[in-house]
C-alpha cells in the first residue's frame, strides 16, 4: 500500500512512536520470529522446563481455599474475589508482603503494596506518578533496561543516564548527574537501577555499593527505584541484601516481578511504595494509594484470577518463593557457568574478545572488536543461525556499540555449545573482515 | 501522622492525582464498603448469579484444546502459549474478530486487534497515541464514564464536552465543538461514543445518528471511538448496528469488553484500530500495530492465561456471546423493567422526578428537584441505607448536578424494591427539608 492512501501517519502521532525504545521489543522479536531455527541465546524468557498446565486449577484451588479456610470466606465471597471486579491495589497484597519478608528480609505493610498487571505497569505507575511537570527527570545507570526507557517515553519523562561502575552504579557519577540536572533548573526525582544481575550488564551492587547509593539518596533528596527480577537466581554465591531491606528513610521504591519466579503467563507483578504522601487536603498516606489512583485507569486492577495462580503457589511454599525455585536456581547457574567456560573455550586471552563473568542471573556481556549493530545481528540469524541482543538496545543514544548480550535462561547446554560455536564462527569471519577492508585501505 | 513527617507531597506529584477525575472511583468505592449493608444501586458490576469458578479450568482445558486439535500446536507449544510470555497484541485475536464479525457484523482482519488488561487499557493506549502535542484535544459526549476522563488525564489529553441530544449525542453541537476548537488552534482528534446503553445517560443512536456521527467524522477528519460494554444487554428492543459495522472509511476505533460478557475476573477487552499508519520509513501498517508498541511499554502483553480462559469460552459458544448471554440478558431486561416500574409507582408525575427508560444497558438517570452531591450520597448511604452514584462524578466540571444514576445489574427484585423505597424516603425528606429551608429564608 502506498503511503499516501493511509488514514494516519505518525508524523500526526505520539512522537516516542518512531522512538528506538519502542520499537526495539518488536525488532528483535520479528527477527527471532523470522529464524524461528537459531539458537535463542537472546530471550531473557525463563525456562520452560518446568511449565506444567495443571499448575492453573491447582494453585487456583490452593487460593479459593486459602479464602474459606484461612480467612473465612462464603463460597459466594470467593467467588466474588476471584471472579468479580476487586480491589484496585489486588488481592494478594498479604501474600506479597509476607514473601519480600521471607526471601528479602523487606518488612513492609501491606497496605503499601500494588500488585500490578506485570512489573512493566509497576514501572509505568512509579514514572507517570513522578513527573509533575517537565523539569522532572529521571536517572538511570547505562546500559539498561530498554522497558524502563520505554515507559519513561509514555509519561514524557526523560531519562539521563548514569555510568555503570566496577559494582554496577559509578555513585560519584549519579552525584554528578543529579546536581549537573539541578544547576539546569531540573528536578531529578529517582534513579532506575537493578543491584542484582542487572539486565543486560549482568553486573551486582555489594553491601558497600548498596549502602553508599542509599546515603546519596537521602542525601540529594531522590528516589531509588529497585527492580529486582534476577536476584532469586543467585547461582552458588551468597545473597546481599535488596536496598529495600536497608531502606531505613523510604528512599526506595522496590519493583519485583513473578514472571521468573511463577509463570511469565500469569503477568502478575508488584511495587511496594511506603513513602509517606501529604495531599492538598492534609491527609497523608503510603505512596501505593497514589499509583492505585493511577491504575484505576489503566487497567482498573489485576486479574483476581492471574492473582489466585500466583497466591496458590506462594501459598504452596510457604510464601518462600528461593526454596521454591532452587531447581530454576541451578539450571540457570549451570547454564551461566557453562557460557562462560565455553566463552574462555573459544576466545583465548588476549585476542580482543572479553565477556563479563556474573555468578547469577541470566546474561553475559561480550565485547568484541567490531561495531555490533542490527544488521550484524540479522547477519548472525541468516548466515550462522545464533541469535542474541545488540547491546545497543540499552542505551538510550546512537552512539555505535561494540557488544552483545547473551542470555542463558531459555536454552539447553547443547544450544549453548552449538550457539557458541556459531558466534564464533561469526566473529572470526567479521573479524577477518575488518582486517581485510583495513588492508585495502592502506 | 502529620503532613510534615511525610516523605512527598502530592504537590510535587503529577497534577491529576489531586484530580476529582482519578478520586472518582476511590471515593465511590469507599462509601461502598463503608456502608456494607446499603443496597448497592451504584455498583455498575455484572450480576454474580451466574459465577462458577469451575469455568476457569473448563473454559482453560477447552482452549489448549483448540491449540492443539485444530490449530495443531504440540504440547510444548501449547504449554508455551498459554503459560510463558507471548504477542503482545494477543493470542485470542482470531477468535476476537471472529467474535465481533457473528456479533456485531464488524468484519476485521484479526491483525487489527490488540487483545489488552481489560478495556480501560485499550482507552488509554488509543489516547496515549492519538496524543502528538499540547495542542490536541479529546471530545467526548457529556456526561461520559469517568474512565475515558482518567486516561485522557494520564495521556495529558484536555477532554472538551459535547452536549447530550435526544438520541445520545448532539451532532451540531459536536460540529460546533469541533470548529471552535480548531479556531483556537487546537487539533481535536477524535469524539469518544458510547451508542449503546450509555453509561451514565443509558441512552442510545438511532440508525440515524449513527450515520450522521459518521458523515460528520469523515467531512470533519476526526477519529470516533466507539466504547460497546452493553450492546449485547438490548432487552427486548432490536439491536441497531455498531457505528462500527456501519464504518466504510475507518474513521472508528471500537473498543470491546469481556467483564460483562464473559468475567470481569478476567480483566481482558480488545480494541479494534483497522486505520492504516504511514510510518516514517514509508511502511504502513493497522493502527493497532501502533498501539501494540505502546502496550509493549504498559503491561507487555496481556495474561495469557486470563486470555485462555476468555477464549474457552468464545469457543464453547461458537465464538458467539449474544446467545451465551441470553439469561444476562433476561435478568438485565427484567431488573431494568422493575426498576422503571418501580419509580413510576412511587413518584406521581408532575411531583419534580424524573427519570430516563433505556431499553436495555444497566443504567437509569433520576433527576431530583434539589442539588446531589457526594455529601448527599454519604447521607443516603448511612441514614436511608441505599447506594446510588451522583451525576456530577460524569461531569469534568464542579457544576452543580441535580440527578443521580441507578444502576440494576448486581442487585435483586427484592433489593430494587427495597432500595427504591429508601430513595424515595431520602427524596422525600430532602424536598421536604429544602420547602423548610426556603420557608425559613422568606
Amino acid at each position: 500500500m502506498n503511503p499516501e492512501d493511509a488514514d494516519l501517519a505518525t508524523a500526526a502521532l505520539f512522537g516516542a512512536l518512531e522512538d528506538p525504545a519502542l520499537n526495539s521489543m518488536n525488532f528483535l522479536n520479528e527477527v527471532a520470529i523470522h529464524y524461528p531455527d537459531a539458537i535463542p541465546l537472546a530471550a531473557g524468557r525463563p525456562s520452560e522446563e518446568f511449565f506444567d498446565l495443571a499448575d492453573v486449577p491447582r494453585y487456583l484451588d490452593v487460593f479459593c481455599r486459602y479464602l474459606a479456610d484461612e480467612l473465612g470466606l462464603t463460597g459466594e465471597q470467593v467467588r466474588r474475589t476471584v471472579l468479580q471486579y476487586g480491589r484496585t491495589k489486588g488481592i494478594i497484597h498479604e501474600l506479597v508482603a509476607k514473601n519480600v519478608r521471607l526471601d528479602e528480609g523487606i518488612e513492609v505493610d501491606p497496605e503499601s503494596v500494588v500488585v500490578t498487571a506485570g512489573c512493566q505497569e509497576a514501572m509505568f505507575l512509579v514514572l507517570r506518578a513522578l513527573r509533575a511537570d517537565e523539569r522532572d527527570v529521571l536517572l538511570a545507570v547505562s546500559p539498561t533496561y530498554v522497558g524502563l526507557t520505554g515507559a519513561a517515553r509514555l509519561a514524557d519523562l526523560p531519562v539521563r543516564p548514569v555510568r555503570t561502575g566496577e559494582h554496577g552504579v559509578d555513585v560519584a557519577d549519579l552525584v554528578a548527574v543529579i546536581r549537573r540536572e539541578r544547576a539546569a533548573g531540573r528536578r531529578p526525582r529517582a534513579c532506575y537501577v537493578m543491584p542484582d544481575f542487572a539486565n543486560p550488564s549482568g553486573l551486582s551492587l555489594d553491601l558497600a555499593a548498596r549502602q553508599r547509593l542509599l546515603e546519596v539518596a537521602a542525601a540529594e533528596d531522590v528516589l531509588l527505584v529497585e527492580d529486582n527480577p534476577y536476584g532469586l537466581f543467585h547461582g552458588d554465591a551468597a545473597r546481599v541484601p535488596a536496598l529495600k531491606a536497608l531502606d531505613r528513610h523510604r528512599r526506595v521504591v522496590y519493583l519485583g516481578s513473578f514472571a521468573k519466579t511463577v509463570l511469565p503467563g500469569a503477568r502478575v507483578g508488584y511495587v511496594v511504595a511506603d513513602q509517606r504522601v501529604a495531599a492538598a487536603d492534609g491527609s497523608v498516606g503510603p505512596f501505593a494509594d497514589q499509583l492505585s489512583k493511577i491504575k484505576s485507569m489503566v487497567t482498573v486492577n489485576t486479574s483476581p484470577i492471574a492473582q489466585a495462580v500466583v497466591g496458590g503457589k506462594l501459598l504452596a511454599h510457604g510464601c518462600r518463593l528461593a526454596d521454591a525455585n532452587a531447581r530454576e536456581r541451578r539450571l540457570y547457574g549451570g547454564n551461566l557457568r557453562r557460557l562462560v567456560a565455553g566463552l574462555a573455550e573459544r576466545f583465548p586471552e588476549g585476542g580482543g574478545v572479553t565477556w563479563t563473568a556474573p555468578s547469577g542471573g541470566f546474561f553475559v556481556v561480550v565485547t568484541v572488536p567490531f561495531p555490533v549493530d542490527d544488521e550484524l545481528l540479522e547477519v548472525s540469524a541468516r548466515d550462522y543461525g545464533v541469535l542474541w541482543t545488540p547491546m545497543g538496545h540499552f542505551y538510550d543514544s546512537a552512539t555505535p556499540v561494540r557488544s552483545l548480550r547473551l542470555s542463558c535462561s531459555a536454552v539447553s547446554a547443547e544450544q549453548i555449545d552449538n550457539g557458541l560455536d556459531r558466534l564464533a564462527a561469526l566473529i572470526a569471519d567479521r573479524r577477518g573482515r575488518s582486517a581485510d577492508g583495513a588492508a585495502t585501505t592502506v
